[in-house]
């Protein structure tokens, strides 16, 4: 995040962050409660509502946002970062679009998980719930705000909103747009609240709140996940690295391993799906036809020593690469002696993301989609399908490495928690 | 748990504890790794095997018992303590009982949650998995030593267990005895751990393994499961307080409303789902009718002023009372002004645990199944079923009162969690 210190006119008078954190968390733990009498359908329109006031005030946000850019440039901020922050009229669109989209995606709250009848003629029944408040501690992207409050409401939960100083004034005229439209549907202001960025203990405040927030979510780079999941005292759903693997089995279809690794490498290199590790079967009979569409393409190959004897271009691989997530055109590749090798290379280097396995053998499928135990496990597929959108669930707050709760794309239903109802007719224990 | 030193000759040299759970801890979950390679079949056998080891080694078990009942009474212990750390032939037999009745349960592992089809061919399932390495954290009972170990190896997950030290002789010669049921049907031994209890910082080391135990459990009293929730960096499943309420609405059939106020009240005082505070709606009829078995039973009632009112054997509650799990025959009793003053006196004072109503109005129950958040909300029922085996479970690691991953009665089902297979024939992404 920007560590500049913002002009003196900007910073509002605070209270200590353990205080301000703690009265907003009230405020919209309160305001949640109301939130989640609510119909799906009063919550669906006012998101509607939410979706129309972006639409309308896109040039308020414009303004904001060229102030943000500007502060940004004049403190040195990277290209790379102001075009994060930077919004134009095409990408105010598409969030104002992505709000009206989770609008209109199926509501979790209510539905019922199972439903039980007991001898004594009781009916036990798991409902759907939502969590409650969540926290959402974001960098640079304003549209963050837009998704995750949208995310957040959809399924019945408040949400307390810290985004990067750098986009502060974006971030305040966004929030202003979505209240505005809440507020026509009857959600309660409180919903959504936007944590000052001026005072940096914050972050550190949200992430203590056990008790009051229920649940963090670090959207960003790896140095600030990294942070949320040293500190954080509340739970937290986020993923820190994606050291995804292909192990190209000695049954895979060259064509298709070669079609898939491709793809997984190098279709986009910076998500999180991208794979960072080629596993080859030392049986798998064209290792060269592999590896040469990802040389030819410019990908940097770094080997371990019968990984380097495929191809001259192969450059030797140091011990750290086989933990690296590269997120960029270099890859490190491994030749192993079949699945046995495979499966244990991955249990020690795998981040728990996706790894996939491309064989045409069904019981070496069937082994790999056992004993991986990542949060995805793929059979002849592109580790970059692991997404959200690509897994059908409309939108995701993100992906989960971690092993409860919710793992892999999460989107509506990982918001959401259970509880049980008993529906009796005066039973009593004997 | 017991601060009397132990007798040198019982204190083993140990690591560093940090080292030691480390350790201990690294090689539970590689021996997970072969568990949850094992058929169901293969688990329910080897737990069967342990059950009839529990038998047959019956009598080294109550040796080793008595010398921890004679250091305990020696220490100056409880009679409530030490009741609760004898073991008699009976007590065994209903612990070997335990295992088997474990293992004859359905295995939640490799249960499908759901599978979507994608449009581009893909098929998409949810898989229970377990969880991987949990801690379990306990007082006196060594039984827990046997129910907890039953549980995670039916549900394909290892185990460090640190009981008490006051229970050390039994609780090894209980693992002996697992050990050697397990080891016969093939499990690794190191599924299941015991912690030793001479290192009091083992706890601390445990607690702050995150990453390499995945939950932990405490089981006993209510300043272990404080001590545990406040210094955990590990997810801890739990609940701290039962502090459950009875809402008798208007429209409750009266001879209902108090055979359940009795029974939820004084079935039992001790276990954490029984009724600690009753609402009485102003207008229900009969509220001396409901109050009066209560207090003829001898359970001290302690009311607001109306609830005073209702009979001059009832004492005058102070603020602490709404508060207060009393786990024992005290109860709570105010008059509230219909489901709305009730919803706001639950929202404000319960622990999230067990809350019911009790009416006829079909609108009130749904009203209230909906707005009160606790993990079990009842209507007309006693809240004394609150009880993984009540609700059909089989045998409970727990309740948990948190939001996250499961909540209420939690058995095999909330020690699994879940991974996405991914399903292609070649499918990489445009």
């Amino acid at each position: 995040m920007n560590l500049a210190p913002l002009p003196a006119s900007e910073i509002e008078p605070v209270l200590d962050a353990a205080d301000l954190i703690d009265r907003m968390a009230r405020a919209g733990r309160t305001a949640q409660r109301t939130l989640a009498t609510m119909s799906s359908v009063a919550r669906q329109a006012a998101l509607e509502h939410a979706a129309a006031a972006l639409r309308r005030t896109a040039p308020a946000i414009l303004e904001a946002n060229a102030l943000d850019v500007a502060s940004g440039e004049a403190a040195g901020l990277s290209g790379a970062m102001i075009d994060r922050l930077r919004l134009d009229p095409a990408r105010i669109e598409a969030m104002a679009a992505g709000v009206a989209e989770v609008a209109a995606l199926d509501d979790p709250v209510g539905r019922i998980i199972d439903e039980t009848h007991r001898p004594n003629g009781m009916v036990l029944r798991r409902v759907r719930v939502p969590i409650g408040l969540i926290g959402i501690i974001y960098e640079s992207r304003p549209n963050v705000t837009a998704d995750a409050a949208a995310l957040c409401v959809r399924s019945g939960n408040a949400v307390l909103l810290r985004g990067g100083s750098e986009a502060v004034h974006s971030n305040r005229a966004i929030l202003a747009a979505l209240a505005e439209g809440l507020a026509a549907g009857g959600v309660p202001a409180e919903v959504v609240q936007l944590v000052p960025t001026q005072d940096r203990a914050a972050v550190g405040a949200m992430l203590s709140a056990s008790g009051l927030i229920d649940m963090i979510v670090p959207r960003g780079g790896k140095s600030l996940v990294a942070r949320v999941q040293a500190d954080a005292r509340v739970p937290v759903l986020a993923h820190l690295d994606g050291i995804n693997h292909t192990y190209v089995d000695r049954a895979a279809d060259p064509a298709m391993a070669r079609d898939i690794a491709f793809n997984a490498k190098l279709r986009r290199t910076g998500v999180c799906g991208s794979m960072e590790t080629l596993l080859i079967d030392a049986l798998f009979p064209d290792p060269h036809g592999l590896v040469e569409p990802l040389l030819e393409a410019g990908c940097e190959l770094r080997g371990d020593a019968r990984a380097c004897a495929i191809d001259p271009r192969i450059k030797p691989a140091d011990a750290s690469d086989w933990d690296t997530e590269y997120l960029d055109a270099v890859l490190s590749v491994a030749v192993v002696d079949g699945l046995d090798a495979a499966l244990a290379h991955i249990a020690r280097h795998t981040s728990g993301h996706t790894d996939a396995i491309v064989t045409g053998d069904a019981a070496a499928a069937e082994r790999f989609l056992s004993e991986v135990d990542s949060a995805i496990v793929m059979h002849n597929a592109s580790s970059q399908f692991a997404d959200g959108g690509e897994f059908g669930l409309g939108a995701e707050i993100g992906i989960a490495t971690g092993r409860l709760h919710a793992r892999g794309p999460v989107a509506l239903e990982g918001l959401t928690t259970y509880k049980w109802l008993v529906l009796g007719t005066g039973q009593i224990r004997p």
